[in-house]
């Protein structure tokens, strides 16, 4: 057996998704793609690691602190935008559509999970509000039960210090069909029904 | 943005079959391991590229030539399964249900993508039949129009020169349902019969 590409097969599958088919296909991937591709790739896993660290600010993952989004002077100010995971401002950031700043929680409350309030970044974020400059808080974490929670429990905690707390719709995605959605999906459909 | 973790999302992306969404989650699972998994990886893409070539023997991949397949006097010298890709060799090997040498083509006969004869290791494969040692060769490509061509064109070449040639039995796939096979594959397996 050629050991070398046994191993890449090996450290491929472990990643989460992959299991040992795919993780051949990409191990062959790599062995065929131009030199420059598979040194880029490699060097990526490396500084991943190496150079990213948590805005002292907001808590994304950043290579400068405070990060890009908390040090661009054009960003509306008055707007933080508070989320469970980096890869969600990643998710938001690439839509365009919110041009505020942004706060990462580092998951939300799960008492089954051992998380509570003080797992997450939250005196952290109280903290950025003490200054008066925030006027609204938008909560987007995931519409789920651990999600809606951790947007009350925030809520209870922020009002009093000001700022408006709101919370992102939820309903039928675009493109998708009611036919299909689920029962809980259409009653919060339903129930934030507007005016046309 | 964080750049070293675009970067990372962005070099994922290049590989076959992950969309920006899975690089997404790849990336923060890399970001996430402990340490020395992700050193692993980058060490094994960087080192696959570096130190495999074709063994010289069977055109298999390998890090010492001839590869250790070829090596292993254990295996029997009398048969040779010829196959299309280095991959193959990976999936029969982990079956363990073959213990004779291997020849890889690196393709098979297809003249609508302009691949020849002259493009395939073929000219290798018969020079080690010269010895007379090789009582058998397995043809092993898939069974498809391309597999079925390269095994006859090779047939023709390898018969004159003494061993059999077989070609590897095709039909319905254990744990398949006859209800749900394609009807050329039932028509394999029907031609393909024996006696029980």
């Amino acid at each position: 057996m050629a050991s070398p590409l046994d191993r890449l097969v090996d450290e491929l599958s472990r990643l989460p998704g992959i299991g040992r088919k795919t993780a051949t296909r990409l191990a062959f991937h790599v062995l065929r793609a131009p030199e420059e591709e598979a040194r880029a790739l490699a060097r990526a896993i490396d500084e991943v690691r190496a150079k990213l660290s948590l805005c002292s600010v907001c808590c994304y993952l950043t290579d400068e602190d405070p990060c890009a989004i908390c040090r661009d002077a054009r960003r509306d100010q008055s707007q933080i935008c508070v989320v469970a995971q980096p890869q969600d401002v990643m998710a938001l950031e690439r839509t365009g559509s919110f041009r505020g700043l942004y706060h990462v929680l580092h998951g939300v409350l799960s008492p089954l999970d051992g998380v509570g309030p003080d797992d997450l970044k939250i005196a952290k974020l109280l903290r950025r509000l003490e200054g008066g400059d925030v006027q609204e808080v938008i909560i987007a974490t995931s519409p789920n039960v651990e999600g809606d929670a951790t947007g009350v429990y925030l809520a209870k905690l922020i009002r009093p210090l000001g700022p408006r707390v709101t919370r992102i719709a939820s309903g039928i995605p675009i493109g998708g069909e009611l036919e299909y959605a689920d029962g809980v999906t259409i009653g919060r459909a339903l129930g934030g029904r507007r005016e046309l």
